[in-house]
């Protein structure tokens, strides 16, 4: 389908609606950008929510708009001005672009820009075409010892990246993850490279903690359908946490998770709310109180966050490859999100339209 | 009914079943230790409800138990190693007494020692008596010029400024607090001489608002039977804070505040539940996400807290006098804490059963 | 000398060597830019430095430059995707623009940024002149009532405004400011406004501590020439400030005072380094160790600096205009130069071009 | 020499004037103190410094004294409130017992309290002893994994862990580390199992620098004779850290090397003054200024410091078995000064009297 050169893209129309279409190939703006070669996109929950719902709260697909996010590519030109990436290098690439003028940008909170324009957030497109534009600090250089795909898995390890930061994870710490899907696996990840001594990872899936616990958590529990308060018991006791975890991530959405977080958390730990789910929850707030708890929100990833999720990779303190279930051809792109909607494996790629 | 030198303290045995009692004067037990007579006692919503329910959350009124704990008193006799005050000294009483040996108190979060023993917390009787003993570590030398009726409001002062350290208030920054009770005024108080610009005073309650407004407050607001959203978007307009408020503070405990609340920070803004109430409520979790708020506990006051305390009245940047309702004998301390509970006022205190 | 609608500029040559140009207007490069019309423009001791020295460290004058950085103006023109200002709006104007894209510029530390382009730093043209253009999120408006000769002040008040946040000065804290030239007094007044109970104004010309008592200290100290310990003992006992201060500013730049400023700070305080002197200088390096102070550089200002100078202008916070000794006409200034030079008076203003 | 259940104990009588003395089992004094049996002490350089000039700073050896505390021992018996030790107990003994009641020790800051009683620095007595008594809250147990050999080398790490602390480093940072004894290694262990990428260690000695590399180094680098300005150059571009580190450890206390990382460090970066050495020294002040530099001093440890150091041991992120040189009998104390002295080896320890 995909012609030599090609700039086809897969384009969600309207929910549940997808089409190719061959586009003309974007031309860089500005002496800043550089033109990128997608190679790898992975597909995301928010992409497969965006193809179900065609919204996620105030984004609202009003007009078609190419999907995708997760990228890598191999950067083919670049604008007069750029320095510190040339063509032919691979990279991983940052796919939210901010104003650089606003309070938050200034202040180094760019993933609080008011104008931040996201890959396939809606009106932005995405990357799952032959080519993207972006501004080259933007853009990751990989190092040669990682591949490409892995370079595609690096947008959900900053997530993670970023989330473990709010949590301010610090050596010796334990660390409580709900949920095991890639976000909350990375997580787990993340806060062992931070240093973290008991990472304890939660789910309701027994198959997602065995992978779990081979991978980077060092206990794993399954709740019951008790209270918040008795699954919290039994998980600090079973965990060897009495006192409470110095740290809890919600990486799951699920109510009773949230709940169950604030009942975990120590007198004066941190709560971090990273995974998407109901707008409003029951919570226990008083809880939140009296144990002075921290509770914060992540919001996408910001400034440094790629920088170190590259560095993790390249130093082997994460492991990204063993999320990767497997690489589909780019007009496969469909199918693999019936796929990963059906709950198939742990991190899906879509080779980009030029890739053989 | 008080004799001379009288130990007669305020009990209470069961939920609004009170008693005067005629008790032993205690005994310095530390060289660290000192003996305080009780001058003026401030009531607090927490011995009201103390009084009318016999328990807060897990703390319940298991045995006969001396009421209050917001005091201030003269120094009568000092154990053999005090240094820091001495006979005759007017001092503000801290009423919660650490382990200062655990991990949170090395670490310097005494406020969240699991070993607190905290006046008029079940079981550790209070201060609505002739004497008490305490460290001298924890009473805080009045000024001359500080009376000792304002020394009583040092505690919900304090309480104050551990909520707004809490909330990182900076100079010039925007400030909503949610209730204009006596916690709620001083923290916009506080707020204000933290630098604050802006500070918004938020209760259901015109008379309180007025007193707000005369008091510390730059803008009140009466929130109407809305959403939490349009209430919050009416609450930003009429405070010319468009952007969102810094900080909000939740001096109230109600649910259709706290909920109000999270609305009205802006992205990468603070929030801190200071009030007491319903131990589960419907929140804005998603909200608190993507806007990457902080959201805090606050409870009771810790390392310099009531130090400052002292500082803000002493320099006249905090005025505590205006918030005294009245003074009644010790005698009356029942009535009291009926006029208390049937809303009369703001602060009432009483005076120590040996004041004339 | 300046004809209607000049661009009159006053041009540093060589050291010493002056001249006035009528150099064209400047327009508009970016749709994010504005064109100014400079008002007043205040006179920095680092103007003079370049005057005298036709250096600072690494910054050295190769070609003629524009001299003049603390300006207030008027916005004249405004590019196509200007929102925040418009033609008319009178500002502060922030003399330096960072490229937005560096590390340092994404993590929130313009200040920091190795490309900055800052205004009569060689090579860069700086604001004595009748226009400069300037990204509009780098002017400030100023209210109503605060006039364009205290908009000129904004800039000096934000290098002190930095140096108290380098500081984390806190309400009811001790500061010590050594030197009471401009930014000396500023740091004193900004100190007050951040809540500092006690701060300290050290000088060795009597005038100036005179002026300091009256202007924002609580106390003033004259060293003499004794040691640093001794005068550090003898500041501290006069201070009523026995265990040390909580943060001392060093705003002279002379080596007694650093060398006394580590003497005076208590364990665990904090020294910033804010002004200019030699560049090595014999330092009480284990004194820091042991007592784990902090001591930091304050570098120009960055984000929220020149926000909050404003406000604090603007709520009558800190009074600028006491420090205005006079305004010359654009024509006068070398001679203003050499009254500065010669210790003459505070902060001199010149005139824009145009101005009447 | 030592009789059965001795507790011998090795005196410092005066400079080079060392004896050992049979002296009373000291007695429990405190409900919360235990009794703690001596296995083993590291020898420290403060210990030799004590042993040869009777003074470090303002600490002065007026009476006899006992020397060490780098222990390990046994828990023999314990007061009446002691709950978390139990008789038999191994455990790593935290040498200085704070005060509890300053106001350092309240923020959370015990090392910092003016009146800390800390072994082996006059006039408090040491651990080179059969026993030492302490609060239980001072005593760390070891996991059954880890030998009281090991448990004498956690006060090192302890300093280690507090220092890299004070330079905040984060995973992914690169650290510098001047000076390769003990505490130096131990620094360059700690920064790396923080998750520092890059660790470079800095010495005049090859032995001590192949021993780093092969230990937890990733670089190392010997300065010649050459300006600070220079050795900073060259070690920045060996280490592959052009923009500068962002952080630099000084362990070594020599003049050259504090100089070499103030400009080794990067704009914005941390500096933290670990070793002790001259007081004062040249120091290169505007440096500091215009990079925004933080310098900080670090000194002995505080909350939570001994705590995380067992965790590294047990965890096995840091290895401190291979820098015990070797042990010797309690009699061969003074010959082993002697050699440390010499420079002979890392950490030599001295078994307790009553160690077979």
């Amino acid at each position: 389908m995909a012609k030599a050169d090609s700039n086809l893209s897969f384009i969600l129309n309207k929910p549940h609606d997808v089409t190719f279409e061959e586009r003309p190939k974007p031309k860089i703006q500005s002496p800043h950008d550089v033109l990128v070669a997608i190679n790898y996109t992975g597909i995301c929950g928010s992409d497969v929510h965006y193809w179900e719902e065609g919204r996620i709260g105030s984004f609202i697909l009003k007009a078609p708009m190419v999907l995708g996010h997760e990228s890598a590519g191999t950067i083919v030109e670049v604008g007069s001005a750029v320095k510190s990436v040339k063509v032919g290098d691979r990279i991983a690439l940052e796919p939210g672009t901010p104003c650089r003028r606003c309070t938050p940008c200034l202040a180094g909170h760019y993933n609080l820009c008011p104008e931040m324009r996201f890959a396939a957030s809606p009106p932005i497109d995405g990357t799952l075409a032959g080519y993207y534009t972006s501004p080259e600090d933007f853009c990751y250089k990989l190092p040669e010892h990682v591949s490409l795909q892995e370079g595609a898995l690096i947008e959900p390890l900053a997530v993670a990246v970023h989330i473990v930061k709010q949590a301010k994870i610090k050596p010796g710490q334990s660390v409580v993850v709900m949920g095991a899907g890639p976000v909350g696996l990375l997580c787990c990840a993340v806060a062992k490279a931070f240093g973290a001594s008991t990472v304890v990872s939660v789910d309701i899936q027994p198959a997602r903690l065995e992978f779990a616990a081979a991978y980077a958590a060092t206990h794993t529990f399954t709740p019951e359908r008790v209270s918040a308060e008795e699954n919290a018991a039994r998980l600090l006791k079973e965990s060897g946490l009495e006192g409470g975890a110095d740290a809890v991530i919600d990486a799951s959405g699920a109510e009773p998770s949230i709940q169950t977080s604030i009942h975990v958390v120590r007198r004066g730990g941190v709560y971090v709310q990273g995974g998407m789910g109901k707008t409003d929850i029951t919570f226990p707030i008083m809880e939140l109180c009296i144990k002075e708890v921290t509770a914060k929100g992540s919001f996408r990833y910001g400034s440094g966050d790629y920088k170190l999720a590259v560095e993790l990779v390249a130093t082997g303190k994460v492991n990204v490859k063993k999320l990767i279930t497997g690489t589909v051809r780019f007009e496969e792109a469909e199918q693999a999100f019936k796929d990963v909607k059906g709950g198939k494996g742990i991190k899906m790629l879509i080779a980009g339209p030029n890739e053989k």
